[in-house]
């Protein structure tokens, strides 16, 4: 079975070398793209969808996501926006209720928000564990968001859990031991939450090389409330991205440029936490790849919508619409070392949707409207 | 034919007396809301409506949209935010492509725009002219308009047209005379650009008080970029609202404070100018009314969404989540000085939305995300 797509207004392929068409066509086929170029000269095929003069772009690949949990953290959210401390138990809420919850409510809440995020153009998220925090309860987080994706990643090292607050080094051991062990037959990667608080670089270091060491790629949550070591890290042991990247030295950025690790921006959890957005001008000027997700989670940012992410990076990030686009597609694509996805090529997978508006700068123009008309999925519309 | 909507987790009437009900129920009958109160003591009805635990809230009630236009000024947006100098027309482009439509296509464009509008959960729409600068396409508009909506705005004092540019008052006389007699029998109200480059306070009080003679109820684009004249002949004139309230004076402040004058606020045109944001909370605290709006338009806030409004409220203007929901529902209706829309109590309309979350909070808690699951405009779901 095939499809042609005809009456594309505008073809944002998000590819280096075939940019941007107009008045073009796609052919899709067994799930991959087998043909685009000008619309005159299309092939024919089985099926026929009329895109009415609009913009098609790849699916987002949205490569930063926590949605397995249970429970909600509304009241944090607001308490936060009023500026008043908040008393309650931050991540550890949201640890004890999904440690307290099924495996049906996790997979029906995880199922929900892959759906939501769908509806809104994303065709590949990368879910991490997390919430789990103990050997089976990871494992279990892996399995369930395995059935969802296959970019599952380990995050096992989120934080220290309550029980462990007093001996930390006994939880990262945990984590790089059996943990790890338990994890990495549902894991394709392994993260770190590198930060103070949270795990320092000898740690990090620790979890990350036992994580290379039985397969999985390395990725790390660095530099998001301070200059610390994790993005020299990610880049040191060949991390496929560094993810937040919002307090950079000049020597962070010099590595960024320097390596494919790429720097994924999160610009949701600065929206959702009133924080200062990272540099993203400095990170493209420099040459180094940066990608666009939403960290959607429960406590720092909410969001599961790659558009408002789009919209946040022009408005407030400096990028232009074009590169907010390849930063959502191609670039979490990079992010997770994929090169089937996150362009509009052939042989590329049938990912993309058509937008209800002319061209991809409306993402960002029109702010908060709804505009992803339909979506494929390895050329099947959802 | 009555509906009742059972097991509502949290009813958010944006009522004083009533504020915020768990485990309620509402009646709607004939248009109107016949009952609500607890769960556990609603009345039977025709139909019933299971709310799942799901939070339901008073349809917005946008008070401040551009709708009646032709074409888009992407372009122009995308130059704006790379901070490069634009040299197209800016509204003038608008008006010539307004002008060379036919009815046909302004109605759908308009019409599109409406229904955009209702799927984000707006069930009250105030729409302008202000794209025709001329008296037959001024009537066209709002004949147009008056076909969407029972609230339009004669804003033939958008900006002096290009034919006038050399002679702006013999504009102004045109606007307070014959485009006045031509707009008013489609129009509720009339509105004045009262800025530098557009009309100036004694201009902006010629028409107002024109319009006023007419029969029109008088708002004002005011104090959007300089803290002219603009808030305090609003309040003179006894304006149902104030727009934009962008540059304050203390004494702009207090003349809001102590009249029924509502101070609109439009946060999506400072999204996407890039611009500063008004000063809610001065406003708030002082004892103003506040209203929210989206201020779409093709030019400064191409937003259609009143929940993408509510979620930078929250973020940007540090309204909580209430005061910006309120702002965006009871606030608008004063704005429009109805009492029969923007609330859930018996007597209203039952113009109302039910939330794809269970509270109010997370409007602004999941920013971006198509939250409106069900639109009941008059009773009836959409
Ligand atoms: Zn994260
Ligand atoms: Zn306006």
């Amino acid at each position: 079975m095939s499809l042609v797509i005809t009456n594309i207004g505008e073809l944002f392929t998000a590819d280096d070398e075939l940019g941007i068409l107009h008045d073009a066509a796609l052919v899709a086929e067994g799930g991959r793209i087998a043909w685009l170029g000008p619309a005159a000269q299309a092939p024919a095929a089985d099926e026929r969808l009329d895109a009415g003069g609009r913009a098609v772009l790849p699916g987002f690949v949205d490569s930063h996501a926590h949605l397995v949990f249970a429970g909600d953290r509304a009241a944090e959210f607001a308490a936060r926006m009023a500026g008043e401390p908040y008393t309650g138990g931050g991540i550890r809420t949201t640890v004890a209720a999904t440690r307290a919850a099924t495996d049906e409510q996790l997979r029906a809440a995880a199922g929900r928000l892959v759906a939501e995020m769908r509806r809104q153009g994303t065709t590949t998220v990368e879910i991490k564990s997390g919430y789990g925090l103990a050997v089976e309860e990871e494992a279990r987080s892996l399995r369930l968001a395995r059935e969802l994706t296959a970019e599952t990643t380990f995050l096992g090292a989120h934080v220290v859990p309550a029980e462990y607050r007093d001996r930390p080094d006994e939880y990262v051991a945990l984590v790089a031991g059996p943990m790890l062990d338990a994890a990495a037959p549902y894991a394709r990667w392994v993260d770190v939450f590198c930060e103070r608080g949270a795990f320092d670089g000898d740690q990090a270091r620790e979890i990350l090389t036992a994580g290379l060491k039985a397969g999985l790629g390395a990725r790390i949550h660095a530099n998001q409330l301070t200059a610390g070591p994790g993005v020299r890290l990610a880049v040191e042991l060949g991390a496929a991205s560094a993810d937040h990247c919002t307090h950079l030295s000049d020597a962070d950025v010099d590595a960024l440029a320097g390596s494919p690790t790429v720097a994924t921006l999160l610009p949701g959890a600065e929206f959702s936490t009133r924080s200062p957005y990272p540099d993203a001008r400095r990170l493209l000027d420099a040459g180094a790849t940066v990608a666009l997700a939403t960290d959607c989670n429960p406590g720092s940012s909410y969001t599961s919508s790659m558009p408002f992410c789009v919209a946040l990076a022009v408005r407030e990030m400096r990028l232009t619409p074009a590169e907010a686009v390849r930063a959502a597609t191609a670039g979490g694509a990079r992010a997770l070392r994929r090169d089937d996805i996150g362009v509009l090529r052939p042989g590329a997978r049938a990912d993309l949707i058509v937008l209800d508006a002319p061209s991809h700068l409306h993402l960002a123009y029109r702010p908060g409207v709804p505009l992803i008309r339909t979506v494929l999925h390895d050329g099947v519309p959802l």
